[in-house]
């Protein structure tokens, strides 16, 4: 695009829109460029910040008349660099699209701007006694999760992003504005196109407004947590705790050196071995039924250091010790960390989580595995030297062998993250004939390919 | 079509299958016509039964080639005339195609072929303590129900059809196979198809292999019922427990009228007034507590006639009552019956269920309503004097009047039955500008419109 196109589209977008809602500056620029992944940063030509449906439609506008790539940024979040305009363009910054629109409690549903954070939706609803509970570990915004159909560590209970979701406003890349569904808890109505633009990454319309399912709060949370020799042990111990049909709230897997690390971190002591951690929630007879039950479970699987939280504070703590695992192996200066996010059928955990010590073990990299195993789903954390590209070659080895595996095992190599930049290169392999329709869609809803364009397709 | 064509392609459809995989009798042809709902029947050229993918292919290549509707027929137990081949030509019956394919009980998955049915599948599941839990009432095969997206009494506490679903495998129009999903219990690659081909009614693809989740049956089931003075008390107590985050398996509403008419069908002896009817299952005291709690909230509500099923037969037979609802208005001799399918959200209910029976007593028509009410999906039932052209349509006019009332409040034309013929006319009012995205995606999908021609769009 030559320089003065460049001038003409910003100087038209910039007309359409309040004097502050635009910027070209460098800080705006830069914050804009990156994500929370090691993916490089690439900055866009200009920033946008929406208020409201009808400023995403006049920006798509002049977005199509001039080709101008256009892609929706968050909280910055993300893992797999899908808020990066990698082919510049228009970052669409949906900071000032943050209101709750419509509360309805006795509905058990909330309508809000996807530029809302999750902790500042708790915040608003957890008086009237509910919560949204997809708990990805970061803050991000509630458009973010939708458009990467985020999930985590509460999963295992109440499902993904894309189970909370009953109502979308897109808008297309054709301007036009529609709705995915209604207010009603199910519907066998029309096309159900809610599942396929969460988890779209923004590449086939722009989210502008979501409604989502809400859950009681627990009146009973017990958290516990458990160690077990080796990887395997922990994931057939907590494959039996599901065919139970206990419903834990969540149930987490942590390696052994994860353990360590954190334990240098944060000092939370933890015993340094391989540890399932666990929360039971519900009516409190039921909550503790539950936690009985898995710990007779368990100890009869040899689970050593059972250990009950005494108190909420003690549970925070459990909590704030998983979310940190991950920044433990970050924190660490001169380093960089890979990540990788596979997910496989329950019974094949126990092997891939061996071969993935395996890998990592031979590699000579420091890292660690964790997850959510209820889901099947776990992460590495590995530790390279970036000045090194051999350590980098190795420690992206080590994730593509993983990912290339689970879709052996009838997996994905990406249960939450995403595909983003990172994981387009499994995308053949795993859905082989449908990736012809995924890019037929794709065309059909963005011929121009100006909705963040480079994403999810190589 | 000329008599020469079509002899034409019933000869090469023929010639690519075995000789007893294809029909022209009559008594075929009569039975692939209809299903249960009142809608006109239609005989289908040639009936074919498929034993393989490559069947349907071969099939759908004939299809393509002289331009043939193919509509899929399962138990032909659907409500809305999905599998009457309104525009002739091929009939394609899954009857053959009804093997569990792959059994993972350690994952709580199942893969199956779509022609087997919901009893046959639980049945051999059951034994080793897992169910498929989806109840439609009717013996529907797994098949045509994630084609309509079923769900009925237990979508309350497992969720509809698109939520058992991981993986299927689709036939599209132009030949290819591809797979929706992995058997991964999440992903976060590639979009999200799954959801879009269940309840696609057949017109966007031939399901031809599906993966399903299972789910532990619950170790205590306890059977509850109760009566109000009013439906709209029903449905607020209703509410009351549902937003108390007691987990109920099912929670049925039944009105008066109704439950009369059951008591006259088969001697059940119900109290006669507006009831509820519940179920609680999972951990023994989980379970107990569940009951209790409820019971003390409704009581305080107002509740009467509260009744906990002292034995596993007199559970079994308050879900037999339940599931002969409709029958007891369909038996009589002489008469139809046309059903509504609304689903609201729930806080909408107590008015929706109000104006209901305010325009059945208004009509001097019999006729009842029941449904799902944690959902906030109901049904009518209204019968008619098939040769009174007058008395149809005013039976009619009361479901199309709760119809557009239900979409009004934020909701669906059909919280279960799906579109099929009758829910055509409401597309429009409900999708609004996303029926265009609907039409886009049936032209892509299946340009030449072979596969089941004639539904959901009018």
């Amino acid at each position: 695009m030559s320089a003065e196109t460049t001038t003409d589209w910003i100087k038209i977008v910039s007309s359409r829109l309040a004097a502050d809602q635009v910027s070209v500056s460098e800080g705006e620029r830069y914050r804009h460029s990156h994500d929370e992944s090691d993916h490089s940063a690439v900055e866009p030509e200009l920033v946008c910040f929406p208020e409201t449906t009808e400023d995403v439609q006049a920006i798509l506008e002049t977005a199509r008349q001039f080709k101008v790539p256009v892609t929706a940024f968050g909280a910055g979040s993300g893992l797999e660099g899908q808020a990066i305009p990698v082919q510049k363009g228009i970052s669409l910054n949906f900071e000032r699209m943050n209101q709750v629109l419509h509360f309805a409690p006795e509905d058990l549903l909330v309508t809000v701007q996807p530029g809302i954070t999750r902790l500042t939706l708790n915040q608003r609803i957890n008086r009237h006694g509910l919560q949204f509970p997809v708990d990805p570990g970061a803050d991000a915004t509630i458009g973010g999760m939708a458009a990467t159909n985020a999930s985590g560590t509460t999963a295992v209970r109440y499902g993904v992003m894309r189970d909370q979701i009953l109502d979308m406003e897109v808008v297309l890349a054709d301007g036009s504005v529609i709705h995915t569904g209604t207010k009603a808890k199910k519907s066998s109505s029309g096309y159900s196109v809610g599942g396929l633009f969460t988890g779209s990454e923004g590449t086939l319309g722009i989210i502008t407004e979501i409604t989502l399912k809400l859950h009681a709060i627990p009146e009973h949370t017990i958290a516990a947590s458990c160690t077990f020799d080796t990887p395997r042990e922990c994931a057939e111990a907590a494959n039996s705790v599901l065919l139970m049909g206990i419903p834990v709230q969540r149930m987490e897997f942590v390696d052994a050196p994860s353990i360590k690390k954190v334990n240098e971190y944060g000092g939370y002591g933890l015993p340094e071995k391989h540890s399932l951690f666990f929360e039971f929630a519900g009516l409190t007879q039921s909550a503790i039924e539950d936690a009985q039950i898995a710990e007779e479970l368990l100890i009869d699987q040899g689970a050593q250091n059972w250990h009950v939280a005494a108190d909420a504070e003690e549970r925070a703590s459990i909590w704030k010790a998983r979310h940190e695992m991950a920044y433990a192996y970050r924190h660490q200066p001169g380093v960089a960390v890979t990540g990788g996010d596979v997910c496989v059928p329950i019974s094949k955990l126990p092997d891939l989580l061996e071969h993935g010590r395996e890998l990592i073990e031979t590699s000579g990299l420091e890292g660690g595995l964790l997850g959510h195993i209820g889901d099947g789903n776990f992460h590495t954390c590995i530790v390279y030297d970036p000045t090194s590209v051999e350590q980098k070659e190795l420690a992206f080895g080590i994730n593509d062998q993983l990912a290339f595996r689970a879709i052996e095992l009838g997996g994905t190599c990406t249960g939450e993250h995403g595909v983003g930049l990172g994981k387009r290169k499994f995308q053949e392999t795993e859905h082989g004939a449908a990736l012809t329709l995924f890019k037929n869609m794709k065309q059909m809803l963005d011929p121009h390919n100006i909705l963040n364009p480079g994403k999810i397709f190589e």
